[in-house]
């Protein structure tokens, strides 16, 4: 019912975004904006916490962005300067607005807010020692675990008991945290998840995205460092590096699919990356056709790179309805295909009677991929060729995306011949994983020591997913 | 608080879909499809009538397609082969549930439900002859002056009762009518909204644009012709043509925005049309530059035809965030750009350092214009040079359009040089009414006999408004 | 699911109740309070519509008046000086919110609301003839028939278009009117249905029953005159008596069980007249026992008045849950008896090993006193008589009171031994007609030229049900 | 907002009641009803967790108990055949979906529910060193702290586990919990607050008062002794006294107002308790007047039992409306009384010109009465005497009532003249405390060693008030 992400329903899905500020007189309301510019890391509910000197308050809700925080009473009543906020999109289960983040806890020392991107892959583990011990869990959420930690820590500073438990807890984790001292941002060892410092005026500010800075108007500063502690208080900002130095392993898919295209991501141009896998792809893979056509709206950017390094033109050969994010009426037999339809609607004065090459990012299940090919020959296309801006999506992510399990992927069960017959395509074919590392700006892959998260593509985890281990085998 | 269109705020709106389906066993579910297929003709409300055989079945609601109709239960209640829908956007006042469409009244010889899409011109005074006859008004539309002159009519025939009172209205309407008898689709004498035929098996379907008979897959038979009156029953189709011939005047502004940009429209692919104008732009104003930028969503196709007609690449320039349609926080001092940037967020990537062409379909009041202008230029464009689409909007339509009154009109108010002053452009240019022309496919406008209804750009009105005379002098 | 009268399910019920307020700067906040108070008559729906020199407001809801009212919001947008409200219970069908009343309509003198309390005993016939003009019905009420004989009346003032509107219906009403000139209000040539002036500082107001002038601390002045027509305006209150002189037949109901025990009617204390027909009761039908029950809440004053007469003590044999109106659960097999249960309670300290005496207002279909009666024998109860303060009620209603089917009326199909045995008392007995009478202050009743309209006991209908004749027969 | 209790609003108010059965198929069903029918214990919350031999269910929200639970859908979702219940009504503060009881954890042995009527005096003190420890609290609810206590005992059965927790708590405590063994109750060494024990069939039920017995036809087994915890299982029932053996102090004031009328508790009707503490009133403070007037409802009982032992008549001299719970319209200069008018109605009828004896139950802070006496002078009595069935209120309560402030108390600040003055009786009477305990069956208060709590008149606590010792002071 709520999953309205309006860009597909076959995509792999971030599950959170999050968002913090310093020091501002509106401190919710621009909270609330920066969640509304990362509601694509998240749609079924969102968050904010803040802290006016003497009280926190809280207010979480399922929903968007606007219907949580729409409400100019609601952001009134969250008074202070410092607030965190955060969206998600849950895995499994039904959402409660119990595992809404942030979660907040009475300590001895005071509040704490805590607002988490990522996935532990231990934190099943750590709960069950922490239940034995009597503790109380509130949420079925990885992040709670942090927050018992944390609260059992024999540490008296705030700080020192969040380093007592980051060192206990595995797997990805880009976090922020609110307390009476100020914030707190976190990003795990190997800086899987982004996280990045901006300025607004003299505030600071925390966010998964710039294009959550930009929305307020502050200025991008710098990337919180893999393994880095910020500390941000009335006198400044410090940075804490507990664990040393090691290599970053950032998540390859933020360039594909998950970031906004308007987002700098270490460095680099989300929507530049796009266009040069797209411009990758056209040389690997070109053929002969009229007409570029990016499924939409996640493929626009790397079919406009095909399209300009093919010299074939682009074109918007399937139209979006923007009116929807659910399917809201179930098909009966004779209005079978309306789902796809409420969605897309091919372009016949653009199709009929050509050589069609539609780019799309990803293939996940393959099920909206098969619905929009067979759109797209109903429409008249005398061929129809898929290509796609990243390799193959063959194995889970435990490092908070939401992933099918590994035998309804499809790359996990066809080799690309077979993906094509099944999705109906004339030819089909994925871009190379050293040619994605070469569009990201590297030369190729480093196999030894690979410069990204790419497991979903190569099941190279660069952290033991402790939690599921079992559970894959059984 | 409704007003969820998500295309711009900026932007003369459509106020009406319709669509009407007969003979088939899931009638309201089809119409469902097909009003969310014309949802951005009308965003604040819709609404059902189906008839069964013996009862006539009602729901009206605020909202979108989906909210108003995503229930299965309310499908459900909608029992019958014979439905017609209605999606709305009201100009003025309150939107109230009484004045959703499509209306329902029993009169004598059974129930009569009446969608419209249009705006009569004579409607007041209409209204004052009835009440003063006792007529009791239910709505503040126009439409309801319909109702109840077929109400009174002294025919028999609800046929003769519908005859007689389109002889006494004036004006813009396409109608989509349902009676025990069947469906009556109907144009007024000179066309000026679209209504089209369409087949699905053996069913016969009325809708606003073709997009709405490709979401339940059926096939496009014709365009309704300008004057005509279609009869369908279980014995098929009649078509009446009871005012005699005259010119057709269709809306060129639908070519230009409102229709959906996969809708074909009088035997024109919209798309291509918009593609052709602003190739047309480009040959009329072209201008030395880095990128061609469309401002989204709208003004995308007319973006592409200039970038191939003038070999400039084509870029996302300005990133939409497709969750938006309400400002839902309001900005204060510190926020207040927030506005628009929750909407756009220019894409300092593509921007920064360049001369960019942005390209847009129409320049309403222009105060987004100028917010985008700036947007850009602070992410460092060199240059920002803007080309309109559409002949400068000077007047106001009477025929179904919601334009704001004739002082808000920025082309009302400055020539093009001081328009281009106030957006902040360095250039500014719209294509003239003869590019226009020839762009959908006449050779350049006829001055004594135009091919379209353009008044908002000539005030050269196809039907004295009457109902406006007073007011516009006053 | 709105069903919440606190009484009884196996009532007869009141329609409607009425009230209005003239020349006050709260009015529609004193509308509110008073419709509170006239909550019995109606807990289906409420209204109110005010003027405020300019424009008419207009609130209806469905609900109790505090759901409707209860929100400052609301009151404050009923802007103006007069006002006038209604609360309704609805006989059949589903309750629509088009059916709340006061209607209101735009005429050509200008807006007119209309509150009734009744039913037109002619409304179908009418209705069809007025459907044949071309008038367009909003609503299924019988009142709408008084709004639009009203607007194509052809006399001018908005008072003789009511005479002549009246002249034409037939039946029960007592109406409250609001136009731009004030306040109308009507009592039917029989004055069947009660209607009352009060006078509130300088503001005369109009009420059902004299307990809506209590609570807002207004003061009675007297009941409106059967067939009379009183007009307040700012000049003061007018009275016309267009109808000529008729005998009262006011309904005697209203003593019985629909009026509030603190309410005055024509002259007589309700609760007084409740205690004497108790008395009187205790007189024709006294038996030995040890204790006089009221059935909750209604009995009350008639089971003190029958044990003040008899000496025998007058107990709280059955406690009432006050927070009921619903059945909420629907038992199944082993929690069948929790329907009746959620509401009664036998006090078995009072019950067990004695006579009991259960004073109950009427027997409509029976089925609750059945199982009160078994409740009270399964509390220890060792005999269970049973005595009704009204006659068998054995013929429907058709002045505006919701009666079902004569064939569901126990007394309709049983004589009082048969009613004895299916209700399980060991002995049963009602007040005789003549008992009635003498209890509410006359010597008898004048078969000739009956004082009351007491056609639910007797039959005789004070004018012919017209729309109902065939039905009955049917 | 919720404060709908429809007795008064100036009441000490019981805060809570639990109902609990085992081995039943409609387990959810028949706790809801239990609940209903305790509904008057607490009207702001309500909560039922089942267990299904599997899995614990949940549903707790805010509101009526039938507004909770009326929807089919929520009671099918709770599963199984052991299930408990909660009402609340809470103290300060506002009311949070997270306080609504039963709370629920899981722990190491499983999932735990509790439902607690009552109030600990040392849960402050325990909280704070529990939090010390690093305990997480979900709620502000001195009932969690009984939670957490089991959590973390070191012993491994829950039986064992909630005795260690039951040996920390102090205050009054009626305990209802499920656990996958069963159902456990529990009532606290001085019984303070009741709990009963009843079977419905082969299943054994657990309940606050015998009223819940009867609405699901349960028969009454016996009363929970103090300090015993009862352990229901598919074994059987047993019973454990971990306390040793002291003294029942049960409050007294259950008697006088909180419980149910047709309730018996500790072996004594509540209705006839009620009616000889009117009678001994009666007695100690007899005055010659014409009539007996109960102020509604609670006052009742006292009130027959008054004049039954005085021979002055009993009459229903207010009239209450029973549809009101909530003051739903700001009362302005104008409209000033109306929020007691609308809840009361003087009856004019039986007051004008008579000697009036109001008989309530209690005062507390005296704002109803003054305005209760006010309307019954407006009314026209020519004297108004009040007699109160219990001692003055002078002292709060901590063991699970709602009591003011003391300096908000009546009693605490004047004697009874001055009370009779500032109310505005002519003479005002309380029942004296030998007489209170005579009436319910005790020859008098045994001042060394009270038989009953009854802190709030005497100040006689019989457990030390730990956590509010400081406050009070301060």
């Amino acid at each position: 019912m709520l999953t309205t992400n309006p860009f597909d329903d076959d995509h792999l899905r971030e599950e959170c975004g999050v968002f913090g500020i310093h020091g501002h007189a509106e401190a919710a309301a621009l909270v609330a904006l920066g969640l509304h510019a990362l509601q694509h890391r998240g749609q079924e509910a969102a968050g904010i916490v803040s802290y006016d000197g003497e009280h926190f308050h809280n207010h979480r809700d399922l929903g968007h962005v606007e219907d949580c925080f729409g409400n100019e009473a609601v952001i009134r009543k969250l008074k202070g300067n410092n607030a965190i906020g955060h969206v998600r999109y849950s895995t499994t289960g039904e959402t409660l607005l119990r595992n809404v983040q942030p979660l907040f806890a009475e300590m001895e020392f005071g509040g704490l807010a805590l607002a988490h991107n990522g996935n532990l892959t231990n934190a099943a583990a750590l709960r069950r020692q922490l239940v034995k011990r009597g503790c109380l869990f509130q949420s079925t959420t990885d992040t709670e675990v942090i927050v018992h930690l944390i609260a059992i820590s024999l540490y008296s500073t705030v700080e020192d008991r969040l380093i007592d438990a980051l060192r206990q807890i595995e797997g990805a984790y880009s976090l922020v945290c609110l307390t009476k001292n100020g914030l707190v941002g976190v990003r795990d060892p190997l800086g899987i998840r982004p996280l990045v410092i901006g300025k607004l005026g003299s505030c600071w500010v925390l966010a998964s995205e710039t294009c959550a800075l930009d929305i307020i108007g502050a200025e991008f500063v710098r990337d919180v460092e893999p393994g880095e502690i910020v500390i941000i208080t009335d006198e400044g900002i410090r940075s804490l590096k507990p664990f040393g130095g090691r290599t970053s392993r950032f998540c390859i898919f933020e360039y594909i699919y998950f970031a906004r295209p308007d987002s700098i991501m270490e460095g680099t141009s989300v929507y530049d990356a796009r266009k040069r896998i797209g411009a990758q792809l056209a040389r690997e893979s070109g053929i002969a056709a009229d007409v570029i056509v990016p499924v939409p709206d996640s493929g626009v950017p790397a079919a406009i790179g095909f399209a300009t390094e093919s010299g074939i033109p682009f074109e918007l050969g399937i139209i979006r309805n923007h009116y929807v994010g659910r399917t809201f009426i179930q098909p009966t037999d004779r209005t079978r295909h309306a789902g796809v339809k409420m969605k897309h609607n091919p372009n016949r004065a653009i199709i009929a009677g050509k050589r069609v090459v539609l780019v799309d990012d990803s293939i996940v299940r393959g099920t909206t991929s098969r619905k929009i090919v067979e759109l797209v020959r109903q429409a008249g296309a005398t061929e129809v060729h898929m290509r796609i801006s990243s390799p193959p999506t063959s194995f889970p992510c435990y490092f908070g995306i939401d992933t099918p399990e590994r035998d309804k992927l499809l790359a996990a069960r066809y080799d690309v011949e077979g993906m094509a017959k099944l999705i109906g395509v004339d030819s089909l074919a994925f871009i190379s994983i050293d040619g994605l590392y070469k569009a990201v700006g590297d030369d190729a892959r480093n196999n030894g020591a690979p410069q990204y998260c790419d497991a979903c593509f190569t099941g190279d985890y660069p952290v033991e997913p402790t939690d599921y281990m079992d559970k894959e085998e059984a």
